[in-house]
């Protein structure tokens, strides 16, 4: 294990003790580039009332803010509990490396379970036709 | 199929078409609570540099912040393209009721792959009992 390891986590251990102490599910994330902090997040759903308001999700909107850039390929993230499946996807959007966490989401911010019904197909033909229009143009 | 799913599609579609002119994936997303709209979003990836401002997420932000409220219940998304991974991840969050889409993700915006390493245990006690202690005072 690097020290930096240790370093970065413990910076995202102190994001979650903010959270803490602003009565938010504790959890802080930051994102490395090489050896510098390039984006810092930490649990702001209550207080933005905003369920997409995660530590992971602020500390990806924050690096790529200050990177300029949409892609994180070369970042790694650390987070103090096991990603949800929204940061999980946020993750992958935004090509992050690697992620590294301390908790494990045993019991503690699980993932919202699914249960919303989904239907598929309204409006489809004209949804996916400006769609393909759009990668048609991209490939020209 | 009711006429107001049809009309809320149209919406999304619209807001789609922003996208489309704004050189975005063009994806358009509203939630519905009973016959208001009372959130809009389209995908501003490239416009905002952030991975996580698809369609979805934009507009489900906007609609917690209009009622106020970190669940979206009794609300309906509909949103022009299947949802990926984290906005699946982020309807689950906000408890959204019911998903409405028009294209399948077939081969426009799929999930970005699962690329990264993923390593958990780092500092993981010290994680773990602040977020214990936080669910333990709840609890009082």
């Amino acid at each position: 294990m690097l020290d930096f390891d240790k370093f970065f986590m413990q910076e995202a251990l102190k994001l979650a003790k903010t959270a803490f102490e602003e009565d938010e599910v504790p959890v802080g994330a930051v994102v490395a580039y090489g050896n510098k902090i390039v984006g810092k997040g930490y649990n702001q759903v209550e207080k933005l009332n905003d369920p997409t308001a995660h530590a992971e999700i602020l500390a990806i909107t924050a690096a790529c803010n200050l990177l300029g850039s949409k892609y994180l390929d070369k970042c790694t993230l650390y987070v103090t509990l096991e990603p949800c499946m929204m940061c999980t996807g946020a993750i992958r959007e935004a090509q992050i490396q690697k992620v590294v966490f301390a908790a494990t989401d045993s019991s503690h911010r699980k993932s919202a379970p699914n249960l919303f019904e989904i239907q598929g197909g309204l409006l489809e033909a004209e949804a996916s036709e400006l769609i393909k229009t759009f990668f048609k143009r991209k490939r020209l």
